[in-house]
């Protein structure tokens, strides 16, 4: 590890910091939804009012890693992997920016949801969640590692966040014909479902930013191209 | 203007290369969108099914105008504000990109509403669609001219959109809750209004990205955050 008597510190320690900030970013972002979809499922709308109003943290560290790859850029002027890392880093930033805002949608149609009697037991809506998360976190470990088969496999697994829409929109739909008391619930959970399969959607970009990182290979609209689905 | 026998061709040159890609992304963005909304009025599934399939411009200029952004970078290493619009070129083409996803998600939702009985005529959801064209242009000519007060303005249309957004969720959900056969249809005319605010969220995106790169002053998260709503 370089001293720290620097004036202009090394490349490799900035960007060691920058990564470590972008983890810390996924983490709260990871939290934040976990907290949104647990005050959900548990009917906890005092939970739900700290997720809307908790979004200071991320914003924070938004304009730090900003203003920090920036820097680096100008003061390193680095080249190759190295420029191509700083780059997925200034975007990834802006996915996960965009994950804590999704968590506040979601906190918000929940909150909506609770003024309502239940429409059905909550399982598939977590089980998104549950694959969205993993989809945030391996993306981001497949960041620091630069490694192109956990990316892979993030990709992989988009499929299935979009099937678990799909038989969620199904499912509501059916009650909503059945029953016009279910219509206006139906709707905030429709919407949750959508902003999970975006939450999913950032994770993708992630990888897809690593995989272009990595191999210099771009495959954002290559024949697997998973962006515009219902 | 600089001759081109140039090895490495000059910075501004290049910039300038930069810029009129991005106008050329944003005008083929704006035109799907302007095409898949007049095919949801016209009841014309032929247009709509050309929307869907059309991406691809789009995604080749994507993918050219992030390696331009990049070998910029690397051949140029510029500085203070021509660094600055570099990056903020990179953020603005993804969410040119979005965009076009954007197209491709109405140009979907209109054709399952087509299937259906029309629930109303549709005023609305036009009206949204060209508030949200002319955000996305404002956006973009403020990006080329470093306009900071166009930037502002096209901010501060962002709360237009949402009150729409909110209008058109109320009268669709009286229909909803009016008549079970709207139901399904009407899911398909919100579903489109939320994909028009989220195109009205890239081009406040980039109206920020350029205050940011113009100024060099963070809005994104001031007192004004227009992020996270319904």
């Amino acid at each position: 590890m370089p001293s720290a008597n620097h004036v202009v510190p090394h490349f490799q320690d900035e960007l060691e910091l920058l990564k470590v900030r972008l983890l810390t970013m996924g983490g709260l972002a990871e939290e934040r939804l976990r907290t949104a979809m647990g005050a959900l499922v548990d009917r906890d709308g005092d939970l739900l009012d700290a997720v809307e109003a908790g979004d200071e943290p991320l914003n924070r560290l938004h304009i730090e890693i900003d203003s920090q790859a920036l820097r680096l850029l100008a003061l390193h002027q680095p080249m190759a992997v190295d420029l191509r890392m700083v780059v997925a880093a200034i975007k990834i930033n802006t996915d996960l920016e965009r994950v804590g805002d999704l968590a506040v949608n979601i906190a918000q149609a929940s909150q909506r949801y609770l003024a309502y009697t239940p429409v059905k037991p909550l399982l598939d809506l977590p089980h998104m969640a549950r694959i969205a998360q993993g989809m945030l976190r391996d993306s981001l470990d497949a960041f620091v590692r630069r490694d192109l088969i956990l990316s892979r496999e993030v990709l992989a697994r988009d499929d299935q966040l979009d099937d678990l829409k799909t038989v969620i929109f199904r499912e509501l739909l059916r009650h909503m014909l059945g029953d016009a008391a279910t219509v206006a619930p139906s709707l905030e959970l429709i919407l949750i479902s959508r902003h999970l399969e975006r939450i999913g959607d950032h994770a993708t970009n992630i990888a897809e930013d690593v995989i272009f990182m990595v191999s210099a290979e771009d495959v954002r609209h290559g024949p697997r191209d998973p962006s515009p689905h219902r």
